[in-house]
């Protein structure tokens, strides 16, 4: 099947956003084996819309779209396709009913502009949007699939999951399995290192780093008749990886970080406590992301300043003029201090630089410590990042949380 | 003038890289005053490359290419535009110069296939390359401009802003002035209806609603001869919105809500302090984002249990009790508790039940209490959410420092 991706919205062609939609779409659609030829982007705009779908809807076989399916009247993506086909727009009962059933919730009465979002090509088939308010469809026409999807990525990738995969997987006529390793402690060129020989050569399965802010992973992926053959392609190559990689693979089951740390310390009924400096509550708020997290975090004392590490985490005066707030030392009063107000089996402190001012010769911006303190031992790691202000902060969590992995599997 | 943008790349159409060049191209053509109608991407296939220029020759003034003029055998952007207009590809001699200097210098042969990057359709205006191997070029040709460049960011931004940018400023005669205006409290729907008349019959300036990760905008957008015309422009329009939306605008200077409260907070010479469960340190977080926060934000608690309410907060175990943890009566005294503990002059407590799980038909999920509290007036707010728990996480934030916002403008 070959496939081209139309992003609908001006703010694309204003340069305010990326099209990091097509990206995800052309990953998702490679994953299951449709080809994508072009992505295009339009404003907009219904003319130039009905010009660009009427030339390419002859040479593809799936037309994805994003954006201009919402309440507004630029949003004009679902009724363009609608001129194009010569269909009528008709309402969906359900999609009209949601509507209001939101707009009720929100204890706010409904504008007409936001009733156009039940409307619809007539024969499509609904996409619900859990995420928003604006469904999406599929269209099936003249031996050709067109599928509406919303412009946001929140919506989109939630809709496209749930609904649009178990679609086009059905089109297809093969099954692609996917699984993902999901790694911390090695760089994405040195893991490539490592494995090239299965990222070369190998085509089913096929092997593929990637990351993104701030994960790692390799993606293994097979291609066949069924779930079960897919399955036994993959297996051997999974065990190969692990043997390499060890205990740099926190998730065999697309897990995040905090989700393993978090299902670590529930399975070890642990709690843990944290002193936050330059990561200001991130770390917390990253455990606290995951469902259920109440029962492993005992506490967060955010203590950005010097004052609040000396009134609120106890640590000596003394120390923080001798060594300075971003320091061994400190760090490991930071951990003792919160261990001790709190009722955990476990505490974390960070203190960094986060930058892009503060740093010195001796301190410069990007040195981060880190302490985890059990209430006998501890362990200190001391890191430096090179990048801006919220890298350094994001980086700083996840290695705080690397070390809860680690000590949790008695690998630190 | 009108302007598309070609990206060549099967790494665009595999998903593997967003096609960022596209967004920032637009950005400066629209400074420039240049529309830009479509973005393409094509992978890198001559053929494919062909029949997308032959569209879209005819109907714009500019097409700038990115891409695809590297040393490998699939790059051929330049080979299939000399071939479109029938051209002879010639040599540039101070590009084949560089070539071989630039080989030297790094102490390695040059390969055959790296010669062809200082080949070029004939009439080429060469764009030297101060950050890689490829130089790009301008072919101006039955009156339309075609500007080829390469694909790699740091090469392609270095090589417009030096060569291109002044090109164009040259052809263009036009300057654009946009404004954007963040807006907290109305939704995207309901800044449509208030100010349709605008949206809808101005031409110049226009004005355009923008929603992106809980942030509403408004952009104003203008076209004059020069700088001065177009704010001239864009005043009386500002004026207007500001009157029809008053309070509910944050920012006209493109802040975001946590620059803004920063920002209050250091001129008015006023710490806080903040005890969040449910958000679990977002709020903490967004706030140290923001560079030079330290001066702001005195400490917080994540207090997410009961007894981390009760012993690190001095929530009485009665009020728990008799109201539960998403209350009014607690989150108020969340915030006496890390009022008086805390050296701040305004505190805010956030307690929800963020979701999947914990609601009741009485509390169902969504329920948020805010309070902020300056040791003699207490401000509630209560919240219904609808969403999944991240949204609903975030949203609180948002509103919190919305609150600590008005609050501090007088006006909450």
């Amino acid at each position: 099947m070959k496939a081209e991706i139309v992003a609908v919205g001006t703010e694309l062609l204003m340069g305010q956003i990326a099209n990091t939609d097509a990206q995800y779409l052309s990953k998702k659609l490679s994953e299951l084996g449709i080809d994508v030829f072009y992505h295009h982007v339009v404003g907009d705009n219904a003319n130039r819309l009905k010009k660009l779908l009427e030339t390419i809807i002859d040479r593809c076989d799936v037309i994805i779209t994003t954006g201009g399916i919402g309440p507004t009247q630029d949003d004009l993506t679902k009724e363009t396709i609608a001129e194009l086909f010569d269909l009528e727009m008709v309402i969906d009962e359900e999609s009209n009913k949601n509507l209001y059933k939101f707009f009720q919730s929100i204890h706010k009465d409904i504008t007409s502009n936001n009733l156009k979002q039940a409307y619809f090509p007539i024969g499509s088939k609904i996409l619900k949007n859990d995420r928003g308010t604006a469904p999406g469809c599929i269209l099936e026409i003249n031996d050709k699939i067109i599928i509406v999807l919303p412009g946001h990525p929140r919506e989109l990738i939630n809709m496209f999951e749930n609904e649009v995969m178990p679609y086009l997987k059905d089109k297809s006529g093969y099954v692609i399995k996917s699984k993902l390793i999901k790694i911390f402690g090695i760089g994405e060129s040195e893991l490539e290192n490592r494995l090239i020989d299965y990222i070369k050569y190998q085509t089913n399965p096929t092997l593929a780093t990637y990351a993104s802010a701030g994960e790692i992973a390799l993606r293994i992926t097979s291609k066949a008749k069924n779930q079960h053959e897919a399955d036994i392609l993959i297996k051997p190559l999974i065990t190969k990886v692990e043997k390499e990689l060890g205990d740099n693979i926190y998730s065999v089951e697309s897990e995040t970080l905090p989700e393993v740390v978090c299902r670590l310390l529930i399975s070890r009924n642990k709690k843990i406590a944290l002193a936050e400096s330059c990561t200001g509550g991130m770390l917390s708020s990253l455990i606290i992301d995951i469902s259920g997290s109440s029962k492993v975090l005992d506490m967060t004392v955010v203590s950005y300043s010097n004052e609040s590490k000396i009134n609120n985490l106890r640590v000596s005066e003394e120390t923080l003029n001798a060594y300075g707030a971003v320091s061994r030392e400190v760090v490991f009063e930071m951990a003792k201090g919160i261990f001790n107000i709190s009722r955990a089996d476990i505490s974390v402190s960070i203190s960094g630089i986060a930058g892009p001012s503060g740093g010195t010769a001796d301190k410069p911006v990007g040195l981060v410590y880190i302490c985890l303190y059990d209430g006998k031992n501890k362990f200190i790691k001391k890191l430096n990042f090179t990048r801006e202000r919220n890298y350094n902060r994001k980086y700083a969590c996840l290695h705080a949380l690397d070390m809860i992995r680690r000590y949790l599997l008695k690998c630190l």
